[in-house]
């Protein structure tokens, strides 16, 4: 669907992502565990939600209508209901009409693009938020609940770690085909870490990952599946991380922009979006994210662009292996070369086309029901020269995201372009 | 928001709603216990929308986008992502934009406003459906897990059974502030269940009711709360069902309809909705649905109609109580005058504004995610008169549906007028 009004991208704001290895975060081995306790999830949602009403100037009580991206809180923090938790972020958005949106991973993404139809059927300004609080239960019961973005009935026990599991059947039938290896996975992870070290709110911020580190199974790296058919094809490392955080940001009209006082120069455009489902428990070609390549077609032909014109991505890099695909889907790679952009340099943040340049989901971290909005908000941020110590030299002007739930079922690509 | 684009409600389906007492439903009093299983979520949601479908005669391959609402699938079935379990619901529904949405007893309602956006945005047919699967857990882990409707944090302990407390609380205000006695809201459950004994797809199609019954605390009717405060103003005839089923429904615009090849005749025109959100862990007054009262001024407002303009309604019942306090909300009663519609007569099906005419959430049943689209395709087949032994005399040409999440926290009013 081409979009009838514009629709810009006002501004965003994260709040750290934390987890496990954060020097901020409390655990068993902080120096403050037992004294001070992590922030909950209200807190967590309260923070993004307030970081973008600063980083905008935008007030509350302007927002029209506004969507919160969260997967499972039922199960990590026993709460659902999360469109009245955003109510409760600031006295002024009491009465506005907020809900919860859910696809998985695509939590996030799917609030935007509700957001984005609100503003195409008449509303001026859009609040999108996601948020997850993940770190409440052990890595293996944070599996369970996570498995609940796949068919829990008929995939949940292909491995304790169902999700890992799943990708790891991807890159073991990836890596035959191609002819690629461990090694040339690797970097992708290394560029991710790298990344993720130069940006203070990244899960991952204080963690150094060699070549060596990412391509070697060891004591502190395993291979940790049960499944013997999938176990060598996933280390930890090519993980992205179980993170508690959140992010916000604020979309709106002409219409809406002339009602805040903003100048279109202080935004970018979101050009299109893509957004495609495909069926639970259906087998999907192994070799190819065919949901997410539709997804990315719609986006790319809805904004009159190709792959060609964009100079920054944010894709889903729930595993490694998921960025290598991704980038093949959304054209930036052909067919079996995704691993040779991060392995020549492409995708760094001084190549031809920066790739997570925070560090993706496996350094920033990965908040499920945030990642959708950080992905959009990285962008902007980039092409405003907000990026800090991992800016891109030059601003881009076009930037592309991919934000995917489960394994291939749900995609969401957007399109923006830098306004001056 | 006024609607730009006209939208048409094209029609919908119902599965049967399904829970214990329902002659259909395997319990362990069922003889059919151990023999054969209840449905699933995925056949329950396949059910409901193969059956608008099929009501329709649409072509599920005419669906531009879509919504599911479901509440705690993660909990009761272990299931999230329900907008690609949607896509498993028709082979040709794969690959389309299909996305849940949350937010507790409302989640079915916001599935249709996320609908009516986006139709409004330029897709031009939709596909808004609503499921939940609740009877895999005793009553008391269920009454845990709906619990994530309210502020888990600080309202889960009122009561084992937090939501029949939280409006045990308001029935106690109301009571004391309006003088009306426990025999006066029995007149509401009996009317619910005299209409639930007339539709076949009801949980408690072979349950009766008498006023006595309804009144009077018994073994087979107790008081449940251990909450001594809130205790003598909840009886189990004042609660609504825990049930399984799902409904679905498809919504478009004109150039939907010309698309479709449907006359407008056969449709209702859903003339706005109303949404409202008001925050979690925030004390509202006990006296009024405040929240529901603001959803349902934007409705009016919008459709340029009062309450004096419908001749129907499908309002929220989760509880006796609620059902009286909505009416209030909606303007259709005065306030503290809520109860006196049923026992006047004037709420009954041959009354002057017919309420909750297949037996509401307390005796059609409230298989929460779907109650949201189910009230909207009730009000439809009142009007096209396929309302079978509940049909109101003389089809009405307006009508209004409420749709409740959590303690008057999110709300959902739509209005409807009849085509001929």
């Amino acid at each position: 669907m081409k979009l009838r009004r514009r629709v810009y991208v006002v501004g965003g704001a994260h709040t750290s992502y934390l987890g496990k290895f954060h020097p901020d975060f409390i655990w068993k081995k902080h120096p403050d565990f037992g004294v001070r306790e992590n922030p909950t999830i209200e807190e967590t949602l309260r923070d993004a939600v307030q970081r973008a009403f600063a980083a905008t100037g935008v007030d509350p009580a302007e927002i029209d209508k506004g969507y919160v991206g969260n997967f499972v809180g039922e199960l990590f923090v026993n709460q659902g209901h999360m469109g009245a938790m955003l109510a409760a972020a600031d006295p002024k958005l009491a009465g506005k009409p907020l809900v919860r949106t859910e696809a998985a991973c695509a939590s996030g993404g799917v609030a935007v693009t509700a957001c984005v139809d609100a503003l195409q059927a008449g509303y001026d300004v859009a609040l999108a938020a996601g948020v997850e609080i993940q770190t409440t239960v052990s890595a293996m019961i944070g599996a369970d609940y996570l498995a609940r973005a796949s068919h829990y009935a008929t995939e949940r026990e292909i491995d304790r770690f169902t999700f890992p599991c799943l990708f790891a059947r991807r890159a073991k039938a990836y890596k035959e085909a191609f002819g690629i290896s461990r090694e040339d996975i690797a970097h992708t992870v290394v560029k991710a870490y790298a990344n993720g070290n130069r940006n203070p709110l990244a899960h991952m911020q204080a963690v150094k990952m060699t070549h060596e580190q990412a391509s070697t199974p060891s004591e502190s790296n395993p291979f940790f599946l049960d499944n013997e058919l999938y176990r060598e094809h996933m280390l930890i490392s090519d993980c992205s991380q179980v993170s508690d955080g959140a992010s916000a940001m604020i979309l709106a009209t002409d219409e809406g922009l002339a009602r805040l006082g903003i100048d279109p120069s202080r935004c970018t455009e979101l050009l299109s979006y893509g957004q495609a489902t495909s069926p639970l428990g259906v087998p999907a070609d192994p070799l190819r994210l065919d949901n997410s390549a539709r997804a990315a077609r719609i986006a790319f032909e809805d904004a009159g662009l190709s792959a060609a014109d964009v100079q920054v991505a944010e894709v889903h890099d729930c595993f490694s292996i998921t960025e290598i695909m991704m980038l093949e889907a959304l054209g930036l790679a052909p067919e079996g070369r995704g691993a040779s952009l991060a392995a020549e340099g492409h995708s760094h943040i001084d190549g031809r086309i920066p790739v997570n340049t925070g560090g993706g989901l496996m350094a920033f971290g990965h908040p499920v029901g945030a990642t959708g909005i950080k992905q959009i908000v990285e962008v902007f941020r980039q092409m405003k020269g907000q990026a800090g110590d991992y800016q891109i030299p030059t601003p881009p002007t076009h930037g592309v995201t991919a934000n995917m739930g489960g394994d291939d079922r749900t995609t969401v690509v957007t399109l923006q372009r830098n306004l001056a």
